[in-house]
């Protein structure tokens, strides 16, 4: 099997090239396709090995999926529909094996292909330890953004799907025997694989918003995607707003491994009362989960007042 | 000294927000300006702590300043004219000074600003070694593109500046005290450390392009810049085009070290003879170093048609 040690820079590029439009990779910079009056949004995010994968637990395929959903996702949560292209630095050991960076690409590949967009263009470089740095190009029209900072008192907070899906997911992944995760069924358990080996960004839940607009709303739409757990992206957009984030139990259940699991990509969207019906209404899946308050503040339970329980997020460069 | 350890990924980001416009930050992914009918250009490097730079040889700023400038350089190399803005992925180990990632973005600014271009955004994460990975975004007419496959036999091959003069750079940086360097002027030394630590992406070569395109020549440009050493630019140059690099010694001097030393960040281009001429006029140091031959071949010399000395250019993965 060929490692990259036998390979070197260039043919490895010209390996990858095939993961692109042909001649995509010819000169020195990708080419963009010509715009119409659009606003262009741009994304970047890295995955390091042992950080945000491990290779006992993330098979190749994943590791290049979940890198460009993570980057598709984050566009969604500007409010584009859809995402233009992406490019990808790759740094990895020389005994990194090529078939493994292959089913990288090919992972990245199949996302991309899913979502209708481009591998642009990128960069090979030899490192003590696989990193994969992505940036992706989106267009949204610029009356139509999802901006952090756009709530108002007495919005609704929104999820498009489920927490806490990918982080059992890894847990089953990671102790397929534990006895706290038996009595699952076989088919949640394998959503919850799904969930965090291939995670989906939510251009669909986008495409609902556009859909689900009341005529008597202009647009206005706060939000973020909660690919650092669903605690993490309240706070985000809380203090964006300047609004306290007040979860409603009654709404539905949100068990506290549900606020702090991160990488489900969902969108969690602040929206006027009646969208926020609307838009539940529209797109199976989606759920209210509670109110932006008149003052600002930490995320807290409606019904007490008592802020979120502490959770266990992933901080870099901490040693978690 | 704060340590990225102790102050985690957002509070790292607020740091560093300081070195792009205000709120540029603050959503999910950065906005690039509105744009008209012209092409847009994408480029992606990433540098490596071990492979691209030491620490050693390398203060901060000059990581940065290096790391921006690659990337600036590769858009100057497709024909634009200047660079809209760059994102940046930076992983670093935790116990890295925060000092140390503030001059890396200083030095990234400061190259910025001398080319009025954004920081647009990024992203942080924990990694054992460095890595900066950078995608910048520039803008083209269309037909103005400078493309690696336009070369016609009989073209003229240019230059825009001296090649070596960084390698020389490096190599004074690493043996300070060389009896083979003694000999130099300081002056030199200088420059040569400069252009090392300091290299400048030749937007004004592409201008000079511009200015000095005669009215007989429609716009043919070929050329990509010499980022990794001067045969390696002329090597993709000539094997784009179909046609054989022929360096003419009589032109100037060519040692060696000047073909292979790298990261001069100069355009390497192929021009129609008359718009070379009116080109070297234009351009204070820009130099014509040969001829694009009949049939295809690897770069030779004009006078015995032998190929060029087998050079040691930096090959990833290899181990070098």
């Amino acid at each position: 099997m060929a490692e990259l040690a036998e390979l070197g820079e260039a043919e490895l590029i010209a390996k990858l090239s095939c993961f692109a439009a042909a001649g995509q990779f010819d000169d020195d910079a990708a080419l963009l396709a010509p715009d119409q009056q659009l606003q262009r949004v741009i994304s970047t995010d890295a995955m390091v090995e042992g950080v945000h994968f491990s290779a006992n637990t993330t098979p190749a395929f994943s590791v290049g999926w979940r890198a460009a959903a993570a980057n598709l996702s984050d566009l969604a949560a500007m409010g584009c529909l859809e995402a233009e292209g992406i490019t990808v630095a790759l740094a990895a050991p020389g005994h990194t094996p090529l078939a493994w960076v292959e089913a990288v690409y090919g992972g990245l590949s199949a996302l991309l292909k899913r979502h209708n967009c481009q591998l642009l263009g990128g960069d090979c470089s030899s490192a003590p330890v696989v990193m994969l740095a992505i940036t992706a190009i989106g267009k949204v029209a610029a009356d139509r953004l999802i901006r952090r900072g756009a709530g108002r008192a007495g919005d609704r907070l929104v999820v498009s799907g489920p927490h806490g899906l990918s982080g059992l997911g890894l847990q089953l992944l990671q102790n397929p025997n534990d006895p706290a995760t038996s009595h699952l069924s076989e088919s949640l358990k394998q959503a919850a694989i799904k969930a965090h080996q291939q995670p989906i960004p939510r251009f669909d839940a986008v495409a609902a918003l556009h859909q689900s607009q009341p005529a008597a709303c202009p647009w206005r739409v706060a939000g973020t995607d909660s690919s650092d757990g669903l605690r993490r992206s309240l706070e985000l957009l809380g203090n964006a707003c300047g609004h306290q984030p007040m979860l409603d139990l009654n709404m539905g259940p949100l068990e506290p491994w549900c606020l702090d699991g991160g990488e489900d990509f969902e969108l969690v969207l602040a929206l006027d009362p009646l969208w926020a019906d609307n838009f539940v209404a529209q797109l199976p899946g989606a759920q209210c989960i509670g109110w932006l308050g008149d003052k600002p503040g930490p995320p807290c339970w409606l019904s007490n007042k008592k802020p979120l329980p502490v959770g266990r997020g992933y901080e870099h460069f901490k040693g978690n």
